[in-house]
């Protein structure tokens, strides 16, 4: 990771949090690495989360059909941003990771780095270029958060249900969509309800995982050329029986009618 | 669905576009049916997307350790919430049926919708009374969107997975979650690619649809006596004997490591 760029985009208000502690550890622990760290701090940027009409500047180009991904893109080309979203841009363009970091809400990003996805990566929503050849297919991404679940509640017979299932239209929806590589997410599970040795000892962890997470491989997901361009971006039937005899599917959202192969959202190259 | 009250939270900026048309048929054809109709136009709203401490008037309890989920229903036990998010949960104590219309963005929700969510019912986050014992039990809900992408796409051997994997955080973790039972999504496939008369058709569709929906069975999901709460919420050891001969799992995170079952998410009693 050494002289890398990373962006920080954390989604917590309170700097006595958590995830306060848990982004102001990737800060220290990155920074004594030699790399440069950028963090968008949402909350006290008050960043704007709902996309509408005023992130493009000069007028939309199709005011009767509206169409926020195309006229993004539009605007995107034509240098007509807003001008939060410029800026969130150029950092996104000088980095090489970027780690979210929020408490999970309602299963999914809090609506501010939601907005923050549906604005500033609005533009990479590309059919043409998405998955292994989508827009930042040479950054590497990650989700690390908090949930006030404890793990078996999201094992695949817990009440939550399956983490790995949850994660995919985060980790595969978007992040791989846009062309991440996404490393395992960083999950800290209920640090609430322990102790302050336990959220110590957490801490500990991440530290000790941002030491080597240049060393890390990534989560799987199929290559775009899995999928047959002139029928309908299914499967190619070479892959499918290439895969037929294997016990699981592909992914979680290519599964084959098959079982889900174990953890492939939370450990790398499963 | 006659004398009933449905609340319509919409989620698109322009009064033209396809998602405003779903949402017209909606009012129109729930009126006609002698329904009381509500609509929460979110984006004319300006409705308030990021839960913050302003959401909770007269000071937050825990500044120090501030836990927006737990700040929020103490603040709703108390009366001390923000306004506009009183003016929501008006709507929704009033509505037996709550349907979101909106463009699918990322694999979910815009993050306005998000915020909505987030916001007005964060209270309805607990535990201890949750899925079949939900708050909102007795109520129904309801997830109607477009999306840019063809139905074939979005299958299991599809490029962007299994559209009942994408919506299972959607449709299990917030709506059933809170206890809403949930019909069967109405998704609306790739409308601005098609021509006026498909655009019309999938608009008769909905309205069909509509004249029907009071008859129609709900998405089903684990009931909450199928998980031991003494053992992390773990489906119980008679429940996991039950299902043990059968090929597919109970739900699509609750998949008990078999295949997910098909169609569960987007079809009802499946």
């Amino acid at each position: 990771v050494a002289q890398s760029t990373v962006l920080i985009v954390y989604a917590h208000e309170s700097p006595a949090s958590f995830n306060a502690a848990a982004k102001d550890a990737a800060v220290a622990s990155l920074t004594a690495q030699g790399c440069t760290v950028e963090v968008s701090d949402l909350y006290a940027m008050k960043f704007k989360a709902a996309a509408t009409t005023e992130d493009i500047t000069g007028g939309v180009k199709d005011a009767e059909n509206f169409c926020y991904a195309k006229e993004i893109k539009l605007a995107s080309e034509e240098g007509r941003l807003a001008d939060d979203i410029k800026k969130e841009q150029e950092k996104l363009k000088e980095a090489d990771l970027v780690i979210f970091q929020f408490p999970m809400y309602w299963s999914s990003v809090p609506a501010i780095m939601k907005g923050w996805m549906d604005r500033v990566l609005g533009f990479a929503y590309a059919p043409e270029k998405r998955y292994s050849e989508g827009i930042f297919k040479d950054k590497k991404a990650m989700l690390s958060f908090t949930t006030d679940c404890p793990e078996s509640v999201c094992s695949d017979t817990g009440i939550n249900g399956d983490i790995n299932v949850t994660l995919w239209p985060l980790q595969n929806g978007i992040l791989n969509y846009c062309g991440f590589q996404v490393f395992a997410p960083q999950i800290f599970w209920d640090p609430a309800t322990g102790s302050p040795e336990s959220r110590s000892s957490m801490l500990e962890g991440w530290r000790t995982r941002l030491q080597n997470l240049c060393g890390e491989a990534t989560v799987y997901f199929a290559p775009l050329d899995y999928f047959d361009k002139e029928k309908g971006f299914l499967l190619k039937p070479e892959v499918k029986e290439k895969y037929a005899s294997k016990e699981c599917g592909l992914t979680v959202g290519i599964h084959m009618g098959k079982p889900l192969p174990a953890n492939s959202q939370t450990k790398a190259g499963v």
